[in-house]
């Protein structure tokens, strides 16, 4: 038989299998109670309303629904696309939007146009895995900046960018951040700007979360404060309608949007149009904003039920933790150990799950006194149960 | 404003856009008979079926069809995909299956999992474009094989492989290919896989078409006749059931398979799940042979019409043909001529529009005698009007 790894592009041979993955397949004990997912709560989801739908669609207009489909994407899904980007003021003169199989796939796609081998990426650290691992199979170098309270430090961005030459794009989730669950303040988003035309290098800003806020003041998109055509914008419906009907788009200049459709025309070809249709279908029919509104409130009394038992039950003075205004995690500190590790592992013994924030980080080898916790779709009782077993565990071993 | 180019990578420079598209672009007049297409019939598509099933799947089962799924794909789905693949015995002892977004993502994904830049991939020449330009998109170089009417020259492919160190994998369609509708004969496929042993490389074997055959015998595919674990297989459900609902698979070995499936995550995270959903409850309810034998019907009988009207019309002697036993192409060559461009532009002036050679081949600037034609898209009253308009434009110039 062949040894397939002789085989291997360069790319893949470093890639190794999501931990968190690995971690689900050690949760298939129901008892578990998950705080590591990043799942929307499938309670709210609009099934009756889209059954109905996609029923009708596919009874209606069933050559459109399963004949092939443009790459860019149905022409009314884009107008329902650019119709949330221009809600958030993000999409502009000179702009063109592409329909995506989820907005990873843009993110994927992006940066097969942009990155050669060796290029670097400025990125959040920590920052989301699925993004962080695109950009590593292009041979990329990453270049990662702390996140504070409100959002990347600027200063070590500036420093960053002083230290690196061959900096493509600063990748960016500036609102409610994968893992971190901090929104970046205005005067940041404004100053990230500034530097990205001062060292001439694009920004790609990952909004998925940003409908779900549930407390303080909306903060514009760094793409909305774009004067000069530096921003690409990804936006996603899976945190606003449905996850597993993968759709997603961006947003940005023709010149390059060109170049990504045909990427995407070679990967996937075109977004499955059942998925599409019933999109532009619900948005129709329904308020979707008023949808999202229902979202905001259960996560807003889920974050809080989070919160409160963890002020209860974490020793106190131990562990420090971010305090999210919107979107599905926050993000944890034990300043007083190095590695959480044995904590994880304590966990799954208690029956809780959380992932350890070397998952997140630039450096996945070096250790991490950090964790992830989720309560989007986690129920509100077992928010609070799964919480109390961390909050025992960290008492026990903090 | 920014000027974008600089930042391409080198990678999207040379990627134009398909030609098939612009081409699609200047057909939107409604007269236009176009045999250009690669479409199914979509007179057959089962859309009150999968309407029923559509409406119950997000009745009964919401969250599964709503919420994130696996990305190695949906496990019924994968059993579904498996007893395609082993109704032509090509899947194996150690093989795995993922679930692809289209089979095209599954080839994409394959070529970025084993292609580094300046690797060599051995293709027919012609060949699909979709795949030529996924293999470009990693900087290979591709080299091209001659198409017999009963397949790849074999000869020259042992020259090839002579001739050209690094080649990692040969990329054929072996049954009813595109464009050129041949199928390789079981001498020839035996033959491919004594090669690639020989000079110790992979296959990778598309095969979209195989159920569509309306004569003749089958042949084994390349998969069901290796015995070293050489061949990557790639089947799809676009031909068989519908191709707007993107699906495909892969099986590989499982070594191969793992890398994918981590590229796969990193690009669309999984396939939408109400596709999978419904492909798996229509494999369930009803007879997919069945379905598909109806399609073969109407493919034969689309292609005799064709065939039919193109001895009567085309000029006798100046126009030379393959016959395929099954698929949805044929390919026409004009040995009196050097390029075909200027009949293709006349076509059109006449309301007719046929693919010009050149965009399938390895080297798409160099002139080509040749055209594809389609039949599986239209009605047969109309590849009759459409092949008389050819004949009679091709009588004009040749």
């Amino acid at each position: 038989m062949v040894e397939y790894s002789r085989f291997f592009a360069d790319r893949v041979k470093p890639m190794k299998g999501s931990a968190i993955r690995e971690m689900f397949k050690r949760m298939a004990d129901p008892e578990i109670i998950s705080l590591a997912g990043g799942n929307p709560a499938a309670e709210l989801f609009p099934a009756d309303e889209l059954s109905k739908i996609a029923g009708k669609i596919l009874m209606t207009s069933p050559t459109l629904a399963l004949q092939y489909g443009t790459t860019d994407g149905y022409s009314k899904m884009k107008d329902c696309a650019k119709s949330r980007a221009e809600k958030v003021d993000s999409f502009k003169d000179g702009d063109e939007i592409l329909i995506m199989t989820g907005a990873n796939q843009g993110i994927d796609l992006t940066a097969k146009a942009i990155l050669n081998k060796g290029d670097k990426v400025i990125v959040e650290d920590p920052s989301f895995i699925g993004s962080l691992n695109a950009f590593r199979s292009y041979e990329c170098e990453l270049v990662g900046v702390e996140v504070e309270n409100d959002g990347m430090d600027m200063d070590k961005l500036e420093e960053a960018l002083k230290n690196n030459s061959g900096v493509k794009f600063i990748y960016t989730i500036p609102t409610f951040q994968n893992p971190t669950g901090t929104t970046m303040s205005l005067e940041k988003r404004k100053r990230m700007l500034e530097l990205a035309s001062k060292y001439d290098i694009l920004i790609l800003e990952d909004n998925p979360y940003g409908d779900l806020r549930f407390s303080g003041e909306d903060v514009p998109t760094i793409k909305s404060l774009d004067t000069e055509g530096r921003v690409i914008y990804a936006g996603s419906f899976s945190k606003i309608l449905s996850p597993g009907m993968r759709l997603g788009y961006i947003v940005g200049p023709a010149q390059l949007c060109e170049k990504i459709e045909m990427l995407k025309q070679v990967n996937d070809v075109h977004t499955p149009m059942i998925t599409q249709l019933m999109c532009v279908e619900f948005m129709k029919k329904y308020n979707i904003d008023k949808y999202i509104e229902k979202n905001r409130d259960l996560y807003g009394k889920k974050c809080k039920v989070m919160l409160d038992t963890m002020e209860e039950t974490f020793p106190k003075g131990k562990v420090e933790w971010t305090v999210p205004e919107g979107g599905i995690f926050l993000w944890c500190t034990c300043p007083g150990i190095e590695d959480i590790t044995p904590i994880v592992d304590a966990c799954l013994e208690k029956k809780v799950a959380i992932v350890p924030g070397s998952n997140f980080a630039v450096d996945i080898t070096a250790p991490s006194n950090k964790f992830r916790l989720n309560y989007s779709a986690v129920e509100q009782a077992k928010i609070e149960e799964g919480v109390r077993r961390l909050g025992a565990v960290l008492s026990e071993l903090l």
